[in-house]
């Protein structure tokens, strides 16, 4: 089967925000065993709409849109589809209902503009949105399938796992499995060189790396007579990987570093407590995340100047002078330092230089220390990253507290 | 002048990368008075590529098409453009010295496919690649002309920032002014409604409104003879929106709404300390991404539990024990704290539910108290919306402490 993609939006073409959703419904597509075939981007043009939408239809078997579902003027995707398709525009009761409800639950007033949202082509099947005020929906006609759905990436997400993935599993009828690995302290051509041997001549699974900031993911995918074939073969190929790399793989559930570090502490009961300085609460915001954290979480500081390391950390004011603020000697404190403060079991603190200033040849822009305290352990290791701007670095920064205490769980250090 | 932007790239298509080349390219050439009609993606197959380039072409003025152009049998963009306008592949003795001249610098020796990328269309302008292997070119004919980039941005922003960008200034003579303004505590449909009267029947400036998460964005652009006749035409339609919606206005110059405030602190020479419960560290971590911070941040607490909030904030455990640690004078107490713990001009304080769990009927998830202390005077005020999820919501409190402050700063309050 055979799908495109049609994103509806001047903001896209005008550049004001980057195209996520087209990658995100590839690769949902890709999975579902449907090839892509094209992106297209429009913008808020009626007669330009209406052409790609017709052309794009004939050369695919389905065409996902994206956008354009709003209460304004300018939002015309279902208008077009509706006429593309041979549609009328009819009330959904239901869809008004629930726009309705949504400007009442918070004791605003619904502008008249609004009622547009609940008209939708006949026939169609209606994605209702809890998640927002645009409802999306699948069209058919002549073996062909319009689905449209919201530009905002979560409600786009949201309808797309509800309606669309069901749909389409019983409509390709695909027995595909797949898994996504997650590696931290390897680069991406790194692990592609180990992997070789995996990787090459290989065409079913499929091995695909992909590099994020900082880690790499691995997709390992099949397609088989059945589901069961399909996840045997994917994880014979996944222990052939971990024989490789399996000292870099932290997740074989495409879980995010700080998922995996959190349901470790809440499964072990352990507390924890941060002190940062460069990162300026990126850890502790990333950490606290992950719902129900309040179990495990204590408190993090998050002292920037010197005086604050030693009114709320406790860190010897001479301490800083001796060694400057970016060392192995204060980082070691401040993890110390909000240990004693907090009772918590676990406490990781970090200090280093974010940039774009401050840097020096001795302590780079990019560079830092990490500390982790635990009972009786106190464990301080510098990190250096090459400088690719502030929030890049304090990213790196935090992934990197974030793997020390995930060994220190796994009782790795 | 119109354009079309033409990437070519089955990783574009499986969504293993997102199309950052597209938005950045659109953002230039609206820049020099272009305007761009559509983004295409297509994989690399040459029936496919070959129609949507001449179909492309047709519609547009200038095609800028980015990818395929490197060593492999799969890059094909070269060969199909040459062969659509019609023009020969020659060998350039420059573009292969350059090539060979990138290999011998590394000490690699260059595999034989790389000649490849040195034959080029005949009578194209050649845009030499001082930091890839693949150079690209401009090809002209019949007063249309496509231009061929590498895929990888680096490469490609450096081609086009040398050659492109000099050569449209020249071709576009365009006079083109626009601005983006900021509105936080309005929705969209209430914004257009509201500038309905200067959105209706205008076709320069154009007015254009998008929403992000909390906020909503507008932008006023216009192209007149000259560039000051459009900045004044920008600057009057400004000034309409300005009567209109005045008081949700941030910034009339793109910025974050936590970049408006860290200005605003460090022009003032203000110092500002954060209490955080619910948003996890999130508000420190938001206006400490913005660099030289430092001198105006003294400390952020995130507390978590009860204990720690009576431990380190000296909220005192009788207050949390009456009202709950979500209430008015919960957010009050924490805001008065963590001022008097480091003596910050501002200290800004946040207790709330973030769900998904924890919320009651009195307390729903996505109600929050945020607190504002400054010399003489608190301030703390209910705040709640929709729950869309623990982050959407931490999101919204965060603006919204970020609003109270800016209207501190702005003596407002």
């Amino acid at each position: 089967m055979k799908a495109s993609i049609l994103c509806v939006g001047t903001e896209l073409l005008f550049g004001q925000i980057v195209n996520t959703n087209a990658a995100w419904l590839s690769q949902q597509l890709q999975m579902a065993g449907v090839d892509v075939l094209y992106h297209h981007v429009v913008g808020d043009n009626e007669g330009r709409m209406r052409a790609l939408l017709a052309e794009t239809l004939a050369q695919s078997d389905i065409v996902v849109a994206t956008g354009g579902l709003g209460p304004t003027q300018d939002d015309l995707t279902k208008e077009i589809i509706a006429d593309v398709l041979g549609a009328e525009l009819v009330l959904d009761e239901k869809a008004l209902a629930d726009i309705e409800g949504f400007f009442k639950r918070f004791g605003n007033e619904m502008t008249e503009n609004n009622r547009k949202q609940a008209y939708l082509p006949a026939g169609c099947r209606i994605y209702y949105n809890e998640v927002g005020t645009a409802p999306g929906f699948c069209l058919e006609k002549d073996g062909k399938a319009v689905i449209a759905l919201p530009g905002p990436p979560r409600e786009l997400k949201h309808l797309y796992e509800k309606w669309v993935r069901p749909w389409l599993t019983e409509k390709t009828n695909a027995s595909i499995y797949n898994k996504v690995l997650r590696f931290y302290g390897i680069g991406e051509s790194t692990l592609e060189t180990k992997l070789a041997p995996v990787i090459e001549g290989q065409t079913d699974p499929t091995v695909a790396t992909y590099a994020k900031e900082g880690e790499v993911s691995v997709r390992v995918a099949s397609k088989r007579a059945t589901v069961e074939e399909a996840a045997v073969a994917v994880q014979e190929t996944i222990d052939k990987i971990y024989q490789i790399a399996g000292k870099y793989l932290y997740s074989t559930e495409d879980q995010e570093l700080h998922e995996v570090v959190a349901s470790r502490l809440l499964a072990c009961g352990g507390t924890l407590a941060s002190a940062e300085s460069c990162t300026g609460g990126m850890f502790a915001e990333r950490i606290l995340s992950v719902p129900g954290m309040s179990a495990s979480y204590l408190a993090g500081l998050v002292t920037y100047s010197n005086e604050m390391k030693t009114e709320l950390l406790g860190v010897p004011a001479a301490l800083i002078e001796k060694h400057g603020a970016v060392s192995e000697e204060v980082a070691s404190a401040m993890a110390t330092g909000v240990k004693a403060r907090t009772g918590a079991d676990y406490a990781v603190a970090v200090t280093g230089v974010a940039g774009p200033d401050g840097g020096s040849e001795a302590k780079p822009v990019g560079s830092c220390w990490i500390s982790l305290a635990q009972k009786g352990m106190v464990i301080t290791l510098p990190f250096e990253t090459r400088d690719r701007g502030r929030q890049w670095n304090r990213n790196i920064f935090v992934l990197a507290m974030l793997d020390l205490l995930n060994k220190a769980l796994l009782r790795q250090l």
